[in-house]
């Protein structure tokens, strides 16, 4: 038998507008979700998201991350700003309000897929606080733990790795939509209290991954 | 260590209109992510999708097989389209290009949550056949199982028992988006070649888990 605490309709979540649409609630506990991963109990789902610049070093921090928790026999998954790109977002550009839909779509599957009891990488530019801060309150309404994680690079070392040649093609004007801290148009705003910083520069990938590591078993 | 097969862009996705946009490829096998779940390799994630009409028995057959799964330690997720409009697809209505985006959304977050080892309960009235064909395509793009479910169960008896009361608003006119089966304009095109359909009148909740779980593990 499973445990006693249903999934529900949290309060604080908004109510569609058409009022003819019911929520259907389940009878399955995180805790529950957890046993049936193999975890313990109190291994619930959540979400770890990483922001910061292009070239700042999210991805490969991530992809590292997602196998080291992969061999530890922890349930993760990788969501990438720019493979969502390709799919469920695949209908956004990059003028603002196309940013901060992506931003909230990107949040609202980050959220569903830690519910469903896995740790979700998140690697997101995701330059606007407000948006940021956006998917941190859908985490905290559906009771699921939101670690924002700071990929702090300074955007010199950004341009020199220029993995994607975006910061190339930003100097010699070839960009159709503006790059992210370079674009007056494009800024990008630094998280004021994230749980996580990290310095790609002074850490290395495997000080960064060792980090973020020990803030998800903290 | 984990095995050597890496996730990638499939051939068959669709490149998004900005060609700035790369794709992030993990290192992270299918076989890998059941491993991690304490199941046996060849226990891959894959999406179960119900379709039929409202009051149909899509949502109190999903409950139940979400939970006997859970039960048996097969980790699973119920996506439910109502649950769903309160939060990814609130800003959609019921219009028919807004039922085909709800569709689409729906089925990439069904997809990536199969990616990542869960077995999908997804609950969509779904009403058009191009909708459901292209959720398949998704699943096939990326190697995923789908399993279209037909919850076929006469209008007559859906309208009967009327859960949430639409059926008796549709008659006295107090709806305002069109009741899919009712209404002219929202018409429920029936799966063609399903591979399972599903008579709750005949076989009851139980005997469709049961037939559900068969399909699961054949």
């Amino acid at each position: 038998m499973l445990g006693a605490m249903p999934d529900h309709k949290p309060d604080s979540l908004p109510s569609p507008a058409n009022k003819d649409i019911t929520w259907h609630a389940g009878v399955v506990s995180p805790a529950d979700r957890a046993t049936s991963m193999g975890l313990q109990a109190g291994q619930a789902g959540m979400t770890l998201w990483f922001t910061g610049l292009s070239g700042s070093g999210k991805s490969t921090i991530a992809v590292a991350l997602e196998r080291k928790l992969i061999e530890m026999g922890r349930p993760a998954f990788r969501l990438d700003g720019d493979n969502l790109r390709h799919g469920l977002n695949s209908d956004l550009g990059f003028a603002a309000k196309d940013r901060t839909e992506n931003i909230r779509r990107a949040g609202e599957v980050a959220k569903l897929m830690a519910e469903a009891g896995l740790i979700v990488i998140a690697c997101f530019i995701s330059p606007y606080r407000a948006d940021r801060e956006r998917v941190r309150r859908m985490h905290e309404a559906a009771n699921v733990r939101f670690v924002e994680v700071f990929v702090d690079t300074p955007i010199e070392v950004c341009a020199k790795r220029d993995p994607k040649g975006l910061y190339a093609k930003a100097k010699s004007g070839q960009l159709t939509s503006g790059l992210t801290g370079v674009s007056a148009d494009a800024p990008y705003e630094r998280p004021e209290r994230p749980e996580l910083t990290l310095k790609t520069v002074e850490e290395g990938v495997e000080g960064c991954v060792g980090r973020s590591l020990r803030e998800i078993e903290g």
